[in-house]
């Protein structure tokens, strides 16, 4: 087997995410879950963009977002994501390939337009999203580029690919590609209500000893579980890949690998403004410390100081130099 | 004359900002006159965005930057500007309406695509800024709404359109309905290009009376008035205007009326991230206190507190309650 190209190829929703800073009650007077993701229509997208604050449009999209990180720190990754023919889907594909980010699935032409995310930032720096999924619904088999997944040492799924059909029905040729080009497969939950409804694909998935790495944060993974108690379902869930990533924000994360759990503490921070892309950050942050041979502890602290960088600013790519905050963190 | 429904109606360009972050080798290598802006077509934006870091989208267009600042402190204010019907169009006029500011001019279909400003900020804050005008080329005469112009209290229009052929010749029946509706008219330089290419149109409507106030940074002003000294130049040019607003960076501004001059410091600022947006938050802030009552004095702390606070952030449109700022440092 000779040594592949990219350390990371991904596939996940292709977004531009619209952040605005709203008020707590406009997120209680509208039923939203705070902290967590919604789809909307169309429709919805259009009424709830007419009442929310100016914006700032930047790129997101949970996976992408990961890479960017990723190649922000030095590695080589690919992305597999279906965007329209329009302005959002060349700001998306100029902002992930300017990072360094391979990315060559074809645009889809005509409607519907690029996926937006509409992101309700409230004062004390949660995010609320509503994803419009747009041409990201059409991401199916045809855009799985086999010679690509068999070039890279790890596949990383979103759960968040569960939403629309064409994506969740394309999932398993990925991951049959990947497991039989002898690649590793990593996945990260996305979502509690993701995993509420989707919850029996990912169990079985690790059951068949697809998943060689899991990423969950506390909601996601007591979801998965169905156990309450944080502690267990680390647990539970830990004996079920050989490889657990479980954030817990302000609480740290743990690593849980072999029967042995490396547990360290959020790097501090005085003002979280925006906590959107915080577990992407958190994934590429310990996705590079893997491909650069570094022990659990290490890992974990690479997501550590990359989520934290990421919550201290608004929108979900950094806008700070990862790799200088990385090695700072590293060498003191 | 009953009494106007708008504070200020504004005719600008409608751009909206791509900003990344780049090196000052970056400028350099390409001879771009660091700090300034330039007009670029269709070609050159795409091979430019092409080489540029991931960005951030953002309203801007200077005119409409000044509006949606006097907006976030509370006043009534409407724009004309022209968008396409595309995403970005649809950007800029929510961003727009979004912060209380009227704008009804109607969209225009097909291409070309709405304006884009791509904004280099170097690390020293600096913005040099690379402008396809695009639907904005096509401001005309059509555009101008004499109902509303003759419903605002003061008309507020840029240098900027002074670039394309149509725009500037809009301007003279802009400046004439405002006139004949016996409201006063506001104009900015924008920008040391734009006046060594139209001064004479500037120095012509200055003798003809046309502008009762005139805001100008240094550069713009010492070119206008062909003089190198500053103290000189601002007196020269405050002999042709009943009120001249002089901008001089960290050097303070003062204004000048019927022989009085009055100065002001720049607000400290520790670090200064992006000057983007600085002289149209300094004109919102200035514009504000002019229609609260304010002293001279009064409107242009105004505007320091303003545009010190558009300088901390990137982008400019402000991402902080101006209005508790202004009230927090008047207070003190």
């Amino acid at each position: 087997m000779t040594s592949p190209r990219y350390d990371v190829v991904a596939i996940g929703n292709a977004i531009v995410d619209v952040l605005s800073r709203e008020s707590d009650a406009f997120i209680e007077e509208r039923g939203l879950a705070k902290g967590s993701m919604r789809l909307i229509d169309t429709e919805e997208a259009k009424a709830l963009y007419a009442e929310m604050q100016p914006g700032i449009e930047m790129s997101g999209g949970s996976a992408a977002n990961t890479l960017a990180g990723m190649a922000a720190l030095g590695r080589q990754c690919a992305f597999i994501g279906q965007v329209s023919d329009d302005q959002l889907g060349e700001v998306f594909r100029h902002d992930l390939t300017a990072t360094g980010v391979s990315f060559t699935t074809p645009l889809r032409a005509g409607d519907p337009p690029t996926a937006r995310c509409l992101i309700l930032v409230t004062p004390d720096g949660q995010r609320t999203m509503n994803t419009f999924l747009g041409a990201s619904q059409h991401l199916g088999r045809a855009a799985l580029d086999a010679a690509l997944i068999a070039d890279s040492a790890i596949l990383y799924l979103e759960g968040y690919l569960w939403n629309a059909d064409a994506s969740r029905e394309a999932m398993a040729e990925a991951i049959a590609l990947a497991r039989n080009a002898g690649r590793k497969v990593a996945f990260t939950l996305s979502d509690s209500f993701v995993v509420h409804a989707h919850g029996d694909d990912f169990r079985g998935m690790m059951a068949r000893g697809e998943i060689d790495i899991l990423f969950a944060n506390e909601a996601e993974i007591t979801a998965l579980s169905g156990k309450d108690d944080y502690d267990a379902a680390v647990a539970a869930v830990a004996a079920q890949v050989p490889l657990l990533v479980a954030t817990r924000g302000e609480h740290g994360a743990c690593a849980v690998r072999d029967g042995m759990t490396v547990h360290v503490p959020a790097e501090p921070i005085d003002h979280v403004v925006d906590t959107t892309g915080a577990g992407d950050l958190f994934a590429a942050g310990f996705l590079t410390g893997l491909a650069e041979g570094r022990d659990l502890k290490g890992c974990l602290t690479m997501g550590a100081v990359c989520a934290r960088a990421i919550i201290a600013q608004i929108g979900p790519r950094a806008q700070v130099d990862l790799k200088a905050l990385v090695a700072e963190r590293l060498e003191a």
